[in-house]
């Protein structure tokens, strides 16, 4: 990237308001793996719930790119994030997805670390040899709300600023006290802005989601489909969501929305709105898909989304939240990774049924995959040519300014 | 290639006479890249024909390089080629290889063209969006004698200048009153020049195509095998070529061979020979393969062969017709496909025999298959350098000669 | 290579004394393309035994990179190694793995040679052709105690001077009246230095190879696991070598041991070792794996390794031989190949059981394909960062002085 800086800011530059980005964006292996540096290891991101690791020595692995992070609670009950690289030649510590571990012992040499990273043994080392200088590698890390963020930066923001204006429509839903009802990865053939402006329009559900639109309402697909003001306004929706507000406020419940509108490093939205008519819960037949978690004691015939960074969105019903996120696999393969939360005392077959708890977001997002697919093959022709956005794509333009101007000035700042 | 111009250009100068080409053409991607855009994306390519698309919306999809080609029957009967590329966001519209359709609508947004390409919906636009200006965009394609060409240039040469020479070598055949008996791909692991290379001559007919060798005769082989003007002439076959045109002129039909010898965007070659004995068609006994096609009204010994550029030969009994297409896969891949012919008329079981028809270019393809890939294995040895060229492979020496021109005159104009 | 040069000297530099390779040199396909160039194309490698091509016209391949190479025995009983490129258009001329023919023919345009590479019959060539001019290319070659070494260099070092100091280790064995037993490969997902430093340290043994110690004796791993001088002095296996030798030298046996000291092309390294206890061969029981071979009249409790280049290692007990052969096959693959060879008068079922002959080694050779996956995986982070070397691992950093001294120098010569 060095010497193309100018060029680069000259590409950036010629990006039109109100169009999508340039072919290249989409496609050129050099802008992803300047995008990975840039965006994926500088945010705070959700990787997982503490519930996936109850006990000392329980661990599971994150993996992106070339780095493989160890998610492992030490004797303490602190949860440690570990660079999976051993500090003498290399080697992977642990090789299995997930499990349960004493020490963390280098199958290659037995170098061994306790469960907070320091090195305990290593053989035949000489005499100038110091173990405390030979800890394994920390990933920061932080526990919200029984959620597992990383940020994977040497230096990265700081989490309080981050959660901040967000963190109440979070703790309405007692993730705390979740547990992970069931997880799936969507392997998609598309960049990862590709597979990002997808999530960020609505304009494609009518003609491409079924499910979705069966769930939720036309007024509240133009307005909020893809968060809040990101949608011209309908009036129908906006008299709905202020009676819902008036009534949910008595209940004693959170109500209200938040987006980034000045420039940071954050690219954050959260929103309650009202389901249509009586349904409780995302679920086909709107009916309660679990038993209720946090601080409701009743439904509250709305739902809750945050977006804490592009690369991952919490929808949350009253009884069950599902979560996305989205994981760059090459300049052209992104996974979408969902995991559902259930309240942590709910049993499957009793208390929830999983089919019918994951029907909407399981079709959609099968859907999802092969229109970005479509979209890829499109835009890898000559003849690509950015159109002109709709009224309902204003999320999509909105995260395309927020990475135009963060690459501008990265590049800036690396002359 | 904008840096490399001045060592390119010494490289082409580099190339000896009556030698193939060095490693690097064969192998090198920015040198694949290049190729591409300078020669298949800038001739016209025959891709299928009308009878695959006989009814108002039916389409197939031709796909070479990142390029998708929608060709559809539009209202008033034309044939229309289309980028399969929304003007929106870039999806793909049309995702299935061939159907039929009411209209081109994207799968994404539901943008929706007519069969013209011209925008004909688009939902939630603002009001500075004309519908007009959002048409799909066109590839330039002709029918000749009910032959589907392509052009994918955006200032493609004349068709009537190009076509003209061969014109009446075609027409011979009937082909506006043809059906698509079979279609096979032979999918090759070879450059595209190493592929054609190998259909340019014919001195490796001898040792490897046994089924070849059946039906045509040695002193062909020699003189034609390649092409008019390709071999060291043979006394014998030229006295059996005199004595069947008089023969043949006095039926009334065409005779006489062309080929270009003056340099230009064209490399086209045809002729009209004589098979041996009491052989009708190109057959493994030489009785007929189909009925009559064309102006023919009984069989009159001989064939017809065409080449209308690199990337298609016609070799054309009475009775079928075998077209070959060659399409760029990647710097070490090209597809063969090859499409019979046979009089719409006919009907299969009971006027031609499938495995028959298609016998000895199946062997042969199947066989120059390997072939190539074993060139191209011994190509990529640090030890390959161009050998000489025998008294056979002067088809090859042309092609070459009219390839290493081309790209000197691109490569001098871009500068 | 060339514009970098100075970057690349600086980068050599900066490698640390007692810590592994940077990120780049295990990664890295420009380096690596380099390093094919620089050592394997330059060094004598052992491919085969002369018992696999027994009789005139029985041939075998050797591929490495993008080269294969003809084995073949001709009409004087002569090994020829030729570069399997046709001298006319470059296709591979022997298509099967190994075969037995009577002349060198093309399958493209029968061009043929005899079994001593000249040029015997090309078709149809002008006048000027002259057949002399166009034999194969050959490969340097020499054959010793029936192993088949090549080097792929044009300008070889001199064969003897590269095997005369470890010589008598090999010839001990009589490996010329030998035949191959068992061939094994590894495809190892790993750089060829990455697998490598596994070969040339025991400090891994202990934790990862539970055959390997069950076989050596502790003492024995420590000093000499990876070969003389390249781990700390063990006092208890110095007393048990001492002994041997004594004993040894009585029975009339070579004893001793070499290692390159004065920087050279080469890298070799040779010793002879006692067992521990009873052990007679490098089988699970201790007892004879096969007959005596070579010299030897009674078994003598010891073996010997010889490490030919960093590509081959000879491991050799009174009754069998396992010989290595590592090639790289892309920057992230390296294949290692183990032949095991016995007495050429040896029966299967009667002489030697297979399975036990190759148990160690074969068990051994599995785990460290996993070992070095592990490892290349973790080197890939951006985390990996060299860490320091025990007292057990100086053959590895040997290895890596004399590899990076090597590239020093030729990178200097190609200014």
């Amino acid at each position: 990237m060095k010497k193309d800086n100018s060029q680069f800011i000259e590409l950036i530059k010629n990006q039109k308001s109100n169009f999508p980005l340039d072919q290249s964006f989409y496609t050129d292996p050099n802008i992803y793996r300047n995008d990975l540096e840039t965006f994926f290891y500088n945010q705070w991101i959700f990787i997982g719930h503490e519930s996936q690791i109850k006990n000392i020595g329980d661990y599971f692995l994150f993996e992106v790119g070339h780095e493989s992070i160890i998610v492992i609670k030490d004797k303490n009950q602190k949860i440690n994030c570990f660079f999976n690289v051993c500090r003498h030649r290399g080697s992977q510590i642990c090789l299995e997805k997930k499990g349960k571990v004493k020490k963390l012992v280098c199958p290659y040499h037995a170098w061994s670390y306790d469960l907070s990273g320091d090195l305990i043994s290593a053989r035949m080392m000489n005499d100038e040899f110091e173990k405390k200088d030979w800890g394994l590698n920390k990933c920061k890390s932080k526990i919200f709300e029984g959620l597992i963020f990383v940020n994977l930066s040497d230096d990265p923001d700081d989490f309080k600023e981050f959660i901040n204006p967000i963190k109440k429509f979070i703790e309405l839903h007692g993730l705390n006290r979740a547990k992970v009802a069931f997880k799936k990865t969507y392997p998609t053939d598309g960049n990862w802005k590709l597979t990002l402006d997808n999530f960020h329009e609505c304009y494609h559900c009518l003609p491409a989601h079924p499910e979705y639109c069966h769930v939720h309402s036309k007024d509240y697909i133009q307005a909020y489909g893809a968060g809040n003001n990101t949608g011209p306004e309908s009036i129908e929706f906006s008299k709905k969501l202020s009676l819902w507000n008036k009534k949910t406020e008595k209940l004693g419940y959170l109500t209200g929305e938040y987006s980034d509108t000045n420039f940071s490093n954050f690219f954050r939205s959260a929103e309650r709105t009202p389901f249509d008519s009586d349904r409780l819960s995302e679920t086909k037949d709107g009916k309660p898909g679990s038993i209720l978690m946090g601080q409701f004691k009743e439904f509250d015939g709305g739902y809750t989304t945050v977006g804490t960074s592009p690369f991952n969105s919490f929808i949350m019903s009253n009884d069950f939240a599902t979560i996305f996120t989205f994981i760059p696999r090459g300049p052209l393969k992104t996974d979408v990774e969902i995991m559902w939360l259930v309240h942590e005392d709910a049993e499957e077959g009793k208390d929830y049924d999983l089919n019918k708890l994951i029907w909407m977001w399981d079709k959609t997002t099968i859907a999802d995959k092969k229109i970005i697919e479509n979209n890829q093959k499109g835009v890898m022709s000559k003849k690509y040519v950015p159109g002109p956005l709709s009224e309902m794509e204003i999320g999509l333009e909105k995260l395309k300014k927020w990475y135009l101007k963060h690459l501008e000035i990265k590049l800036k700042n690396t002359i």
